[in-house]
């Protein structure tokens, strides 16, 4: 049985969600692969969590208890963060996991690639900052990163895979964002978008500053990271995404939006009413291909894939060389703690066996 | 460089598209991966082609082209076969790759995991066959086979990933079979089904005798391999499967059947008339959960996932613990030589991968 030691950045509801599922699933893993995973450190910006040896599932479960309670079992300080740095440079592999949300990691993560070590990315920063940053994480396959692009549906293990078989994109279509698709939803059901956007602002389906989805860059980072898959040496600003509010209402305080989102109501009416016209959709869709990258509302035929698609879930629809006329599609809850995840575990799995 | 030896087990169409694939991709996967995919032997129905050494891309090559123009370079007899058999008893670890159809194969293939090689499937027979042979092949993962469902879609890399992170499947419904589809199709458009089937059987869409597809054995295989996956022990008599024609035309000869399929127009149409009267869909569905499996013709809700689907495209839609409200899936061609060959090319690929 070998050991494959873990080094988790982050301890938020992803980091729990996916500390709980592994230890749970431990044992059944070691049975199946051979493989035990085994925590070696917990990291996050309360601090660090690091003997220096494999630490016990009661003390990681311990960790993420306290934390759900607002507390920290971390340590703070220099010498628990030390040990974790130097763990990457041991004779073992580790497997480093960032499901933060932090832009902080690059460094170490780098380094974990640097000296021979394995990482998971469910965190989007590392991979959409410079590209040659992501260059130097995915170089020989070293970090997978499925849970960055639609939370554990399979869209990065699928592209790759086309890829590895010597596929070659087209364009990927995709709805990547769960609160677009549903004001969507709730646009074409005849709401107006104040209405919608008030009760998904309650109902906690955005961010706190529902700007931060209505901007479309989240989507446009998972576009760059799709694009760079494919090979593509793009940086963010190639991938110009249209937001759903003017510049007047960018730089205005948080409550002055919210005041202020009636003025949104007639454009989004009036493109609402050119949809109905035309028997259209009307999806806020990233298109990725060789030729250039767009993330916009757009008036799409009722025969596209992505039409059909109602409410939050994501969908991809991949054309390819072989893939030419129908497209290859996945589609399916693309957010939410579990599946996130679990997409994490499963590219932890996969890795670990890599490792043996 | 790690060279990784493969012998491959099949020369028909998607044996050759596969072999040409690989050797267009190997420099590259050698580049990306670090690991060189090297032909060790061809095994085929005409022969075997093994000088126990590594084969050069040119004699492969020759071989396949060969292969296509109906000769074979393979070679008869006992010697050569022989060494195809002591490569797998070998210190170094060999991908075994079935891309035939034949059902002989088991004993090599099971002898293959037995000495620690792996093993890559895109013949469905020797995990439909015996439940104890399933397990002896998939035994810690030691086989892969996305290609003996779906073709290259990514069906049981995305239930295997479930499964590894612990979630729980409520069922898969799925249409697997692109003929059946496409008949499904052509029915609700208004057609007869004799004069669909006579068009699909005269344009190479069915098998020689359609009732090769229309007994819906091929799918109840298909989704005896997906129960498999999820752990349940069942045999293939676990899963019947509805045909398309009653016994009385099942025991007579293909002409006589073919002269009389106007025989089976009048059942289908009082389906088709009904699920118009319903607003339902008319589709070929395969159900596989822990309480059982069905593979049928059903009449569908319009709002139902796989209702959506037009023609002979697949479809696999996962209910789990996790994707309880809204299913995972996938959809897209499910047959075809390039992206079943894709399929298992990227099945070749994640194993090597574990043998550096």
């Amino acid at each position: 049985m070998k050991s494959i030691p873990i080094i988790q950045l982050g301890l938020g509801g992803v980091g729990r969600e996916l500390a709980q599922q592994l230890l749970a699933r431990r044992d059944a893993i070691a049975e199946r692969y051979g493989v035990s995973l085994d925590y070696l450190g917990l990291v996050d910006s309360a601090g660090v969590l690091n003997t220096g040896a494999i630490l016990s599932p009661e003390a990681v479960l311990a960790a993420v208890e306290a934390k759900a309670q607002g507390r920290s079992l971390l340590e703070q300080g220099g010498a628990a963060r030390t040990d974790s740095a130097a763990s990457l440079r041991g004779p073992t592999p580790v497997i480093a996991v960032d499901v933060s949300a932090a832009s902080g990691n690059a460094g170490l993560l780098a380094d974990a690639v640097r000296f021979g070590n394995r990482v998971v990315l469910a965190n989007k920063q590392p991979l959409a900052a410079a590209y040659s940053q992501f260059l130097t994480l995915t170089e020989h396959g070293a970090t997978r990163y499925e849970a960055t692009v639609g939370a554990g549906l399979p869209v990065i293990s699928t592209l790759q895979a086309l890829l590895d078989s010597g596929d070659s994109l087209t364009r990927v279509e995709a709805a990547m964002s769960g609160t677009l698709g549903y004001l969507c939803a709730e646009l074409e059901a005849g709401r107006s978008l104040s209405a919608a956007l008030r009760d998904a602002h309650a109902l906690g389906y955005t961010e706190p500053d529902p700007r931060d989805d209505l901007s479309g860059k989240d989507v446009a980072r998972k576009a760059l990271i799709l694009a760079r898959t494919c090979g593509l040496a793009w940086e963010l600003d190639a991938i110009p995404a249209e937001p759903w509010f003017p510049p007047a209402l960018a730089a205005v305080s948080r409550d002055e939006f919210m005041g202020r989102l009636e003025e949104l109501d007639a454009p989004f009416a009036e493109r609402v009413a050119e949809a109905r016209a035309t028997g259209s959709a009307l999806r806020y869709v990233a298109r990725v291909g060789p030729e250039g990258a767009s993330v916009g509302l757009q008036l799409l035929p009722a025969a596209h894939p992505l039409a059909g698609l109602r409410g939050p879930d994501n969908l991809f629809s991949f054309t390819t060389a072989r893939y030419a006329e129908r497209p290859l599609v996945v589609r399916g809850p693309g957010a939410g703690l579990a599946v996130t995840a679990a997409g994490v575990l499963a590219d932890i799995v996969a890795t670990a066996r890599e490792l043996v």
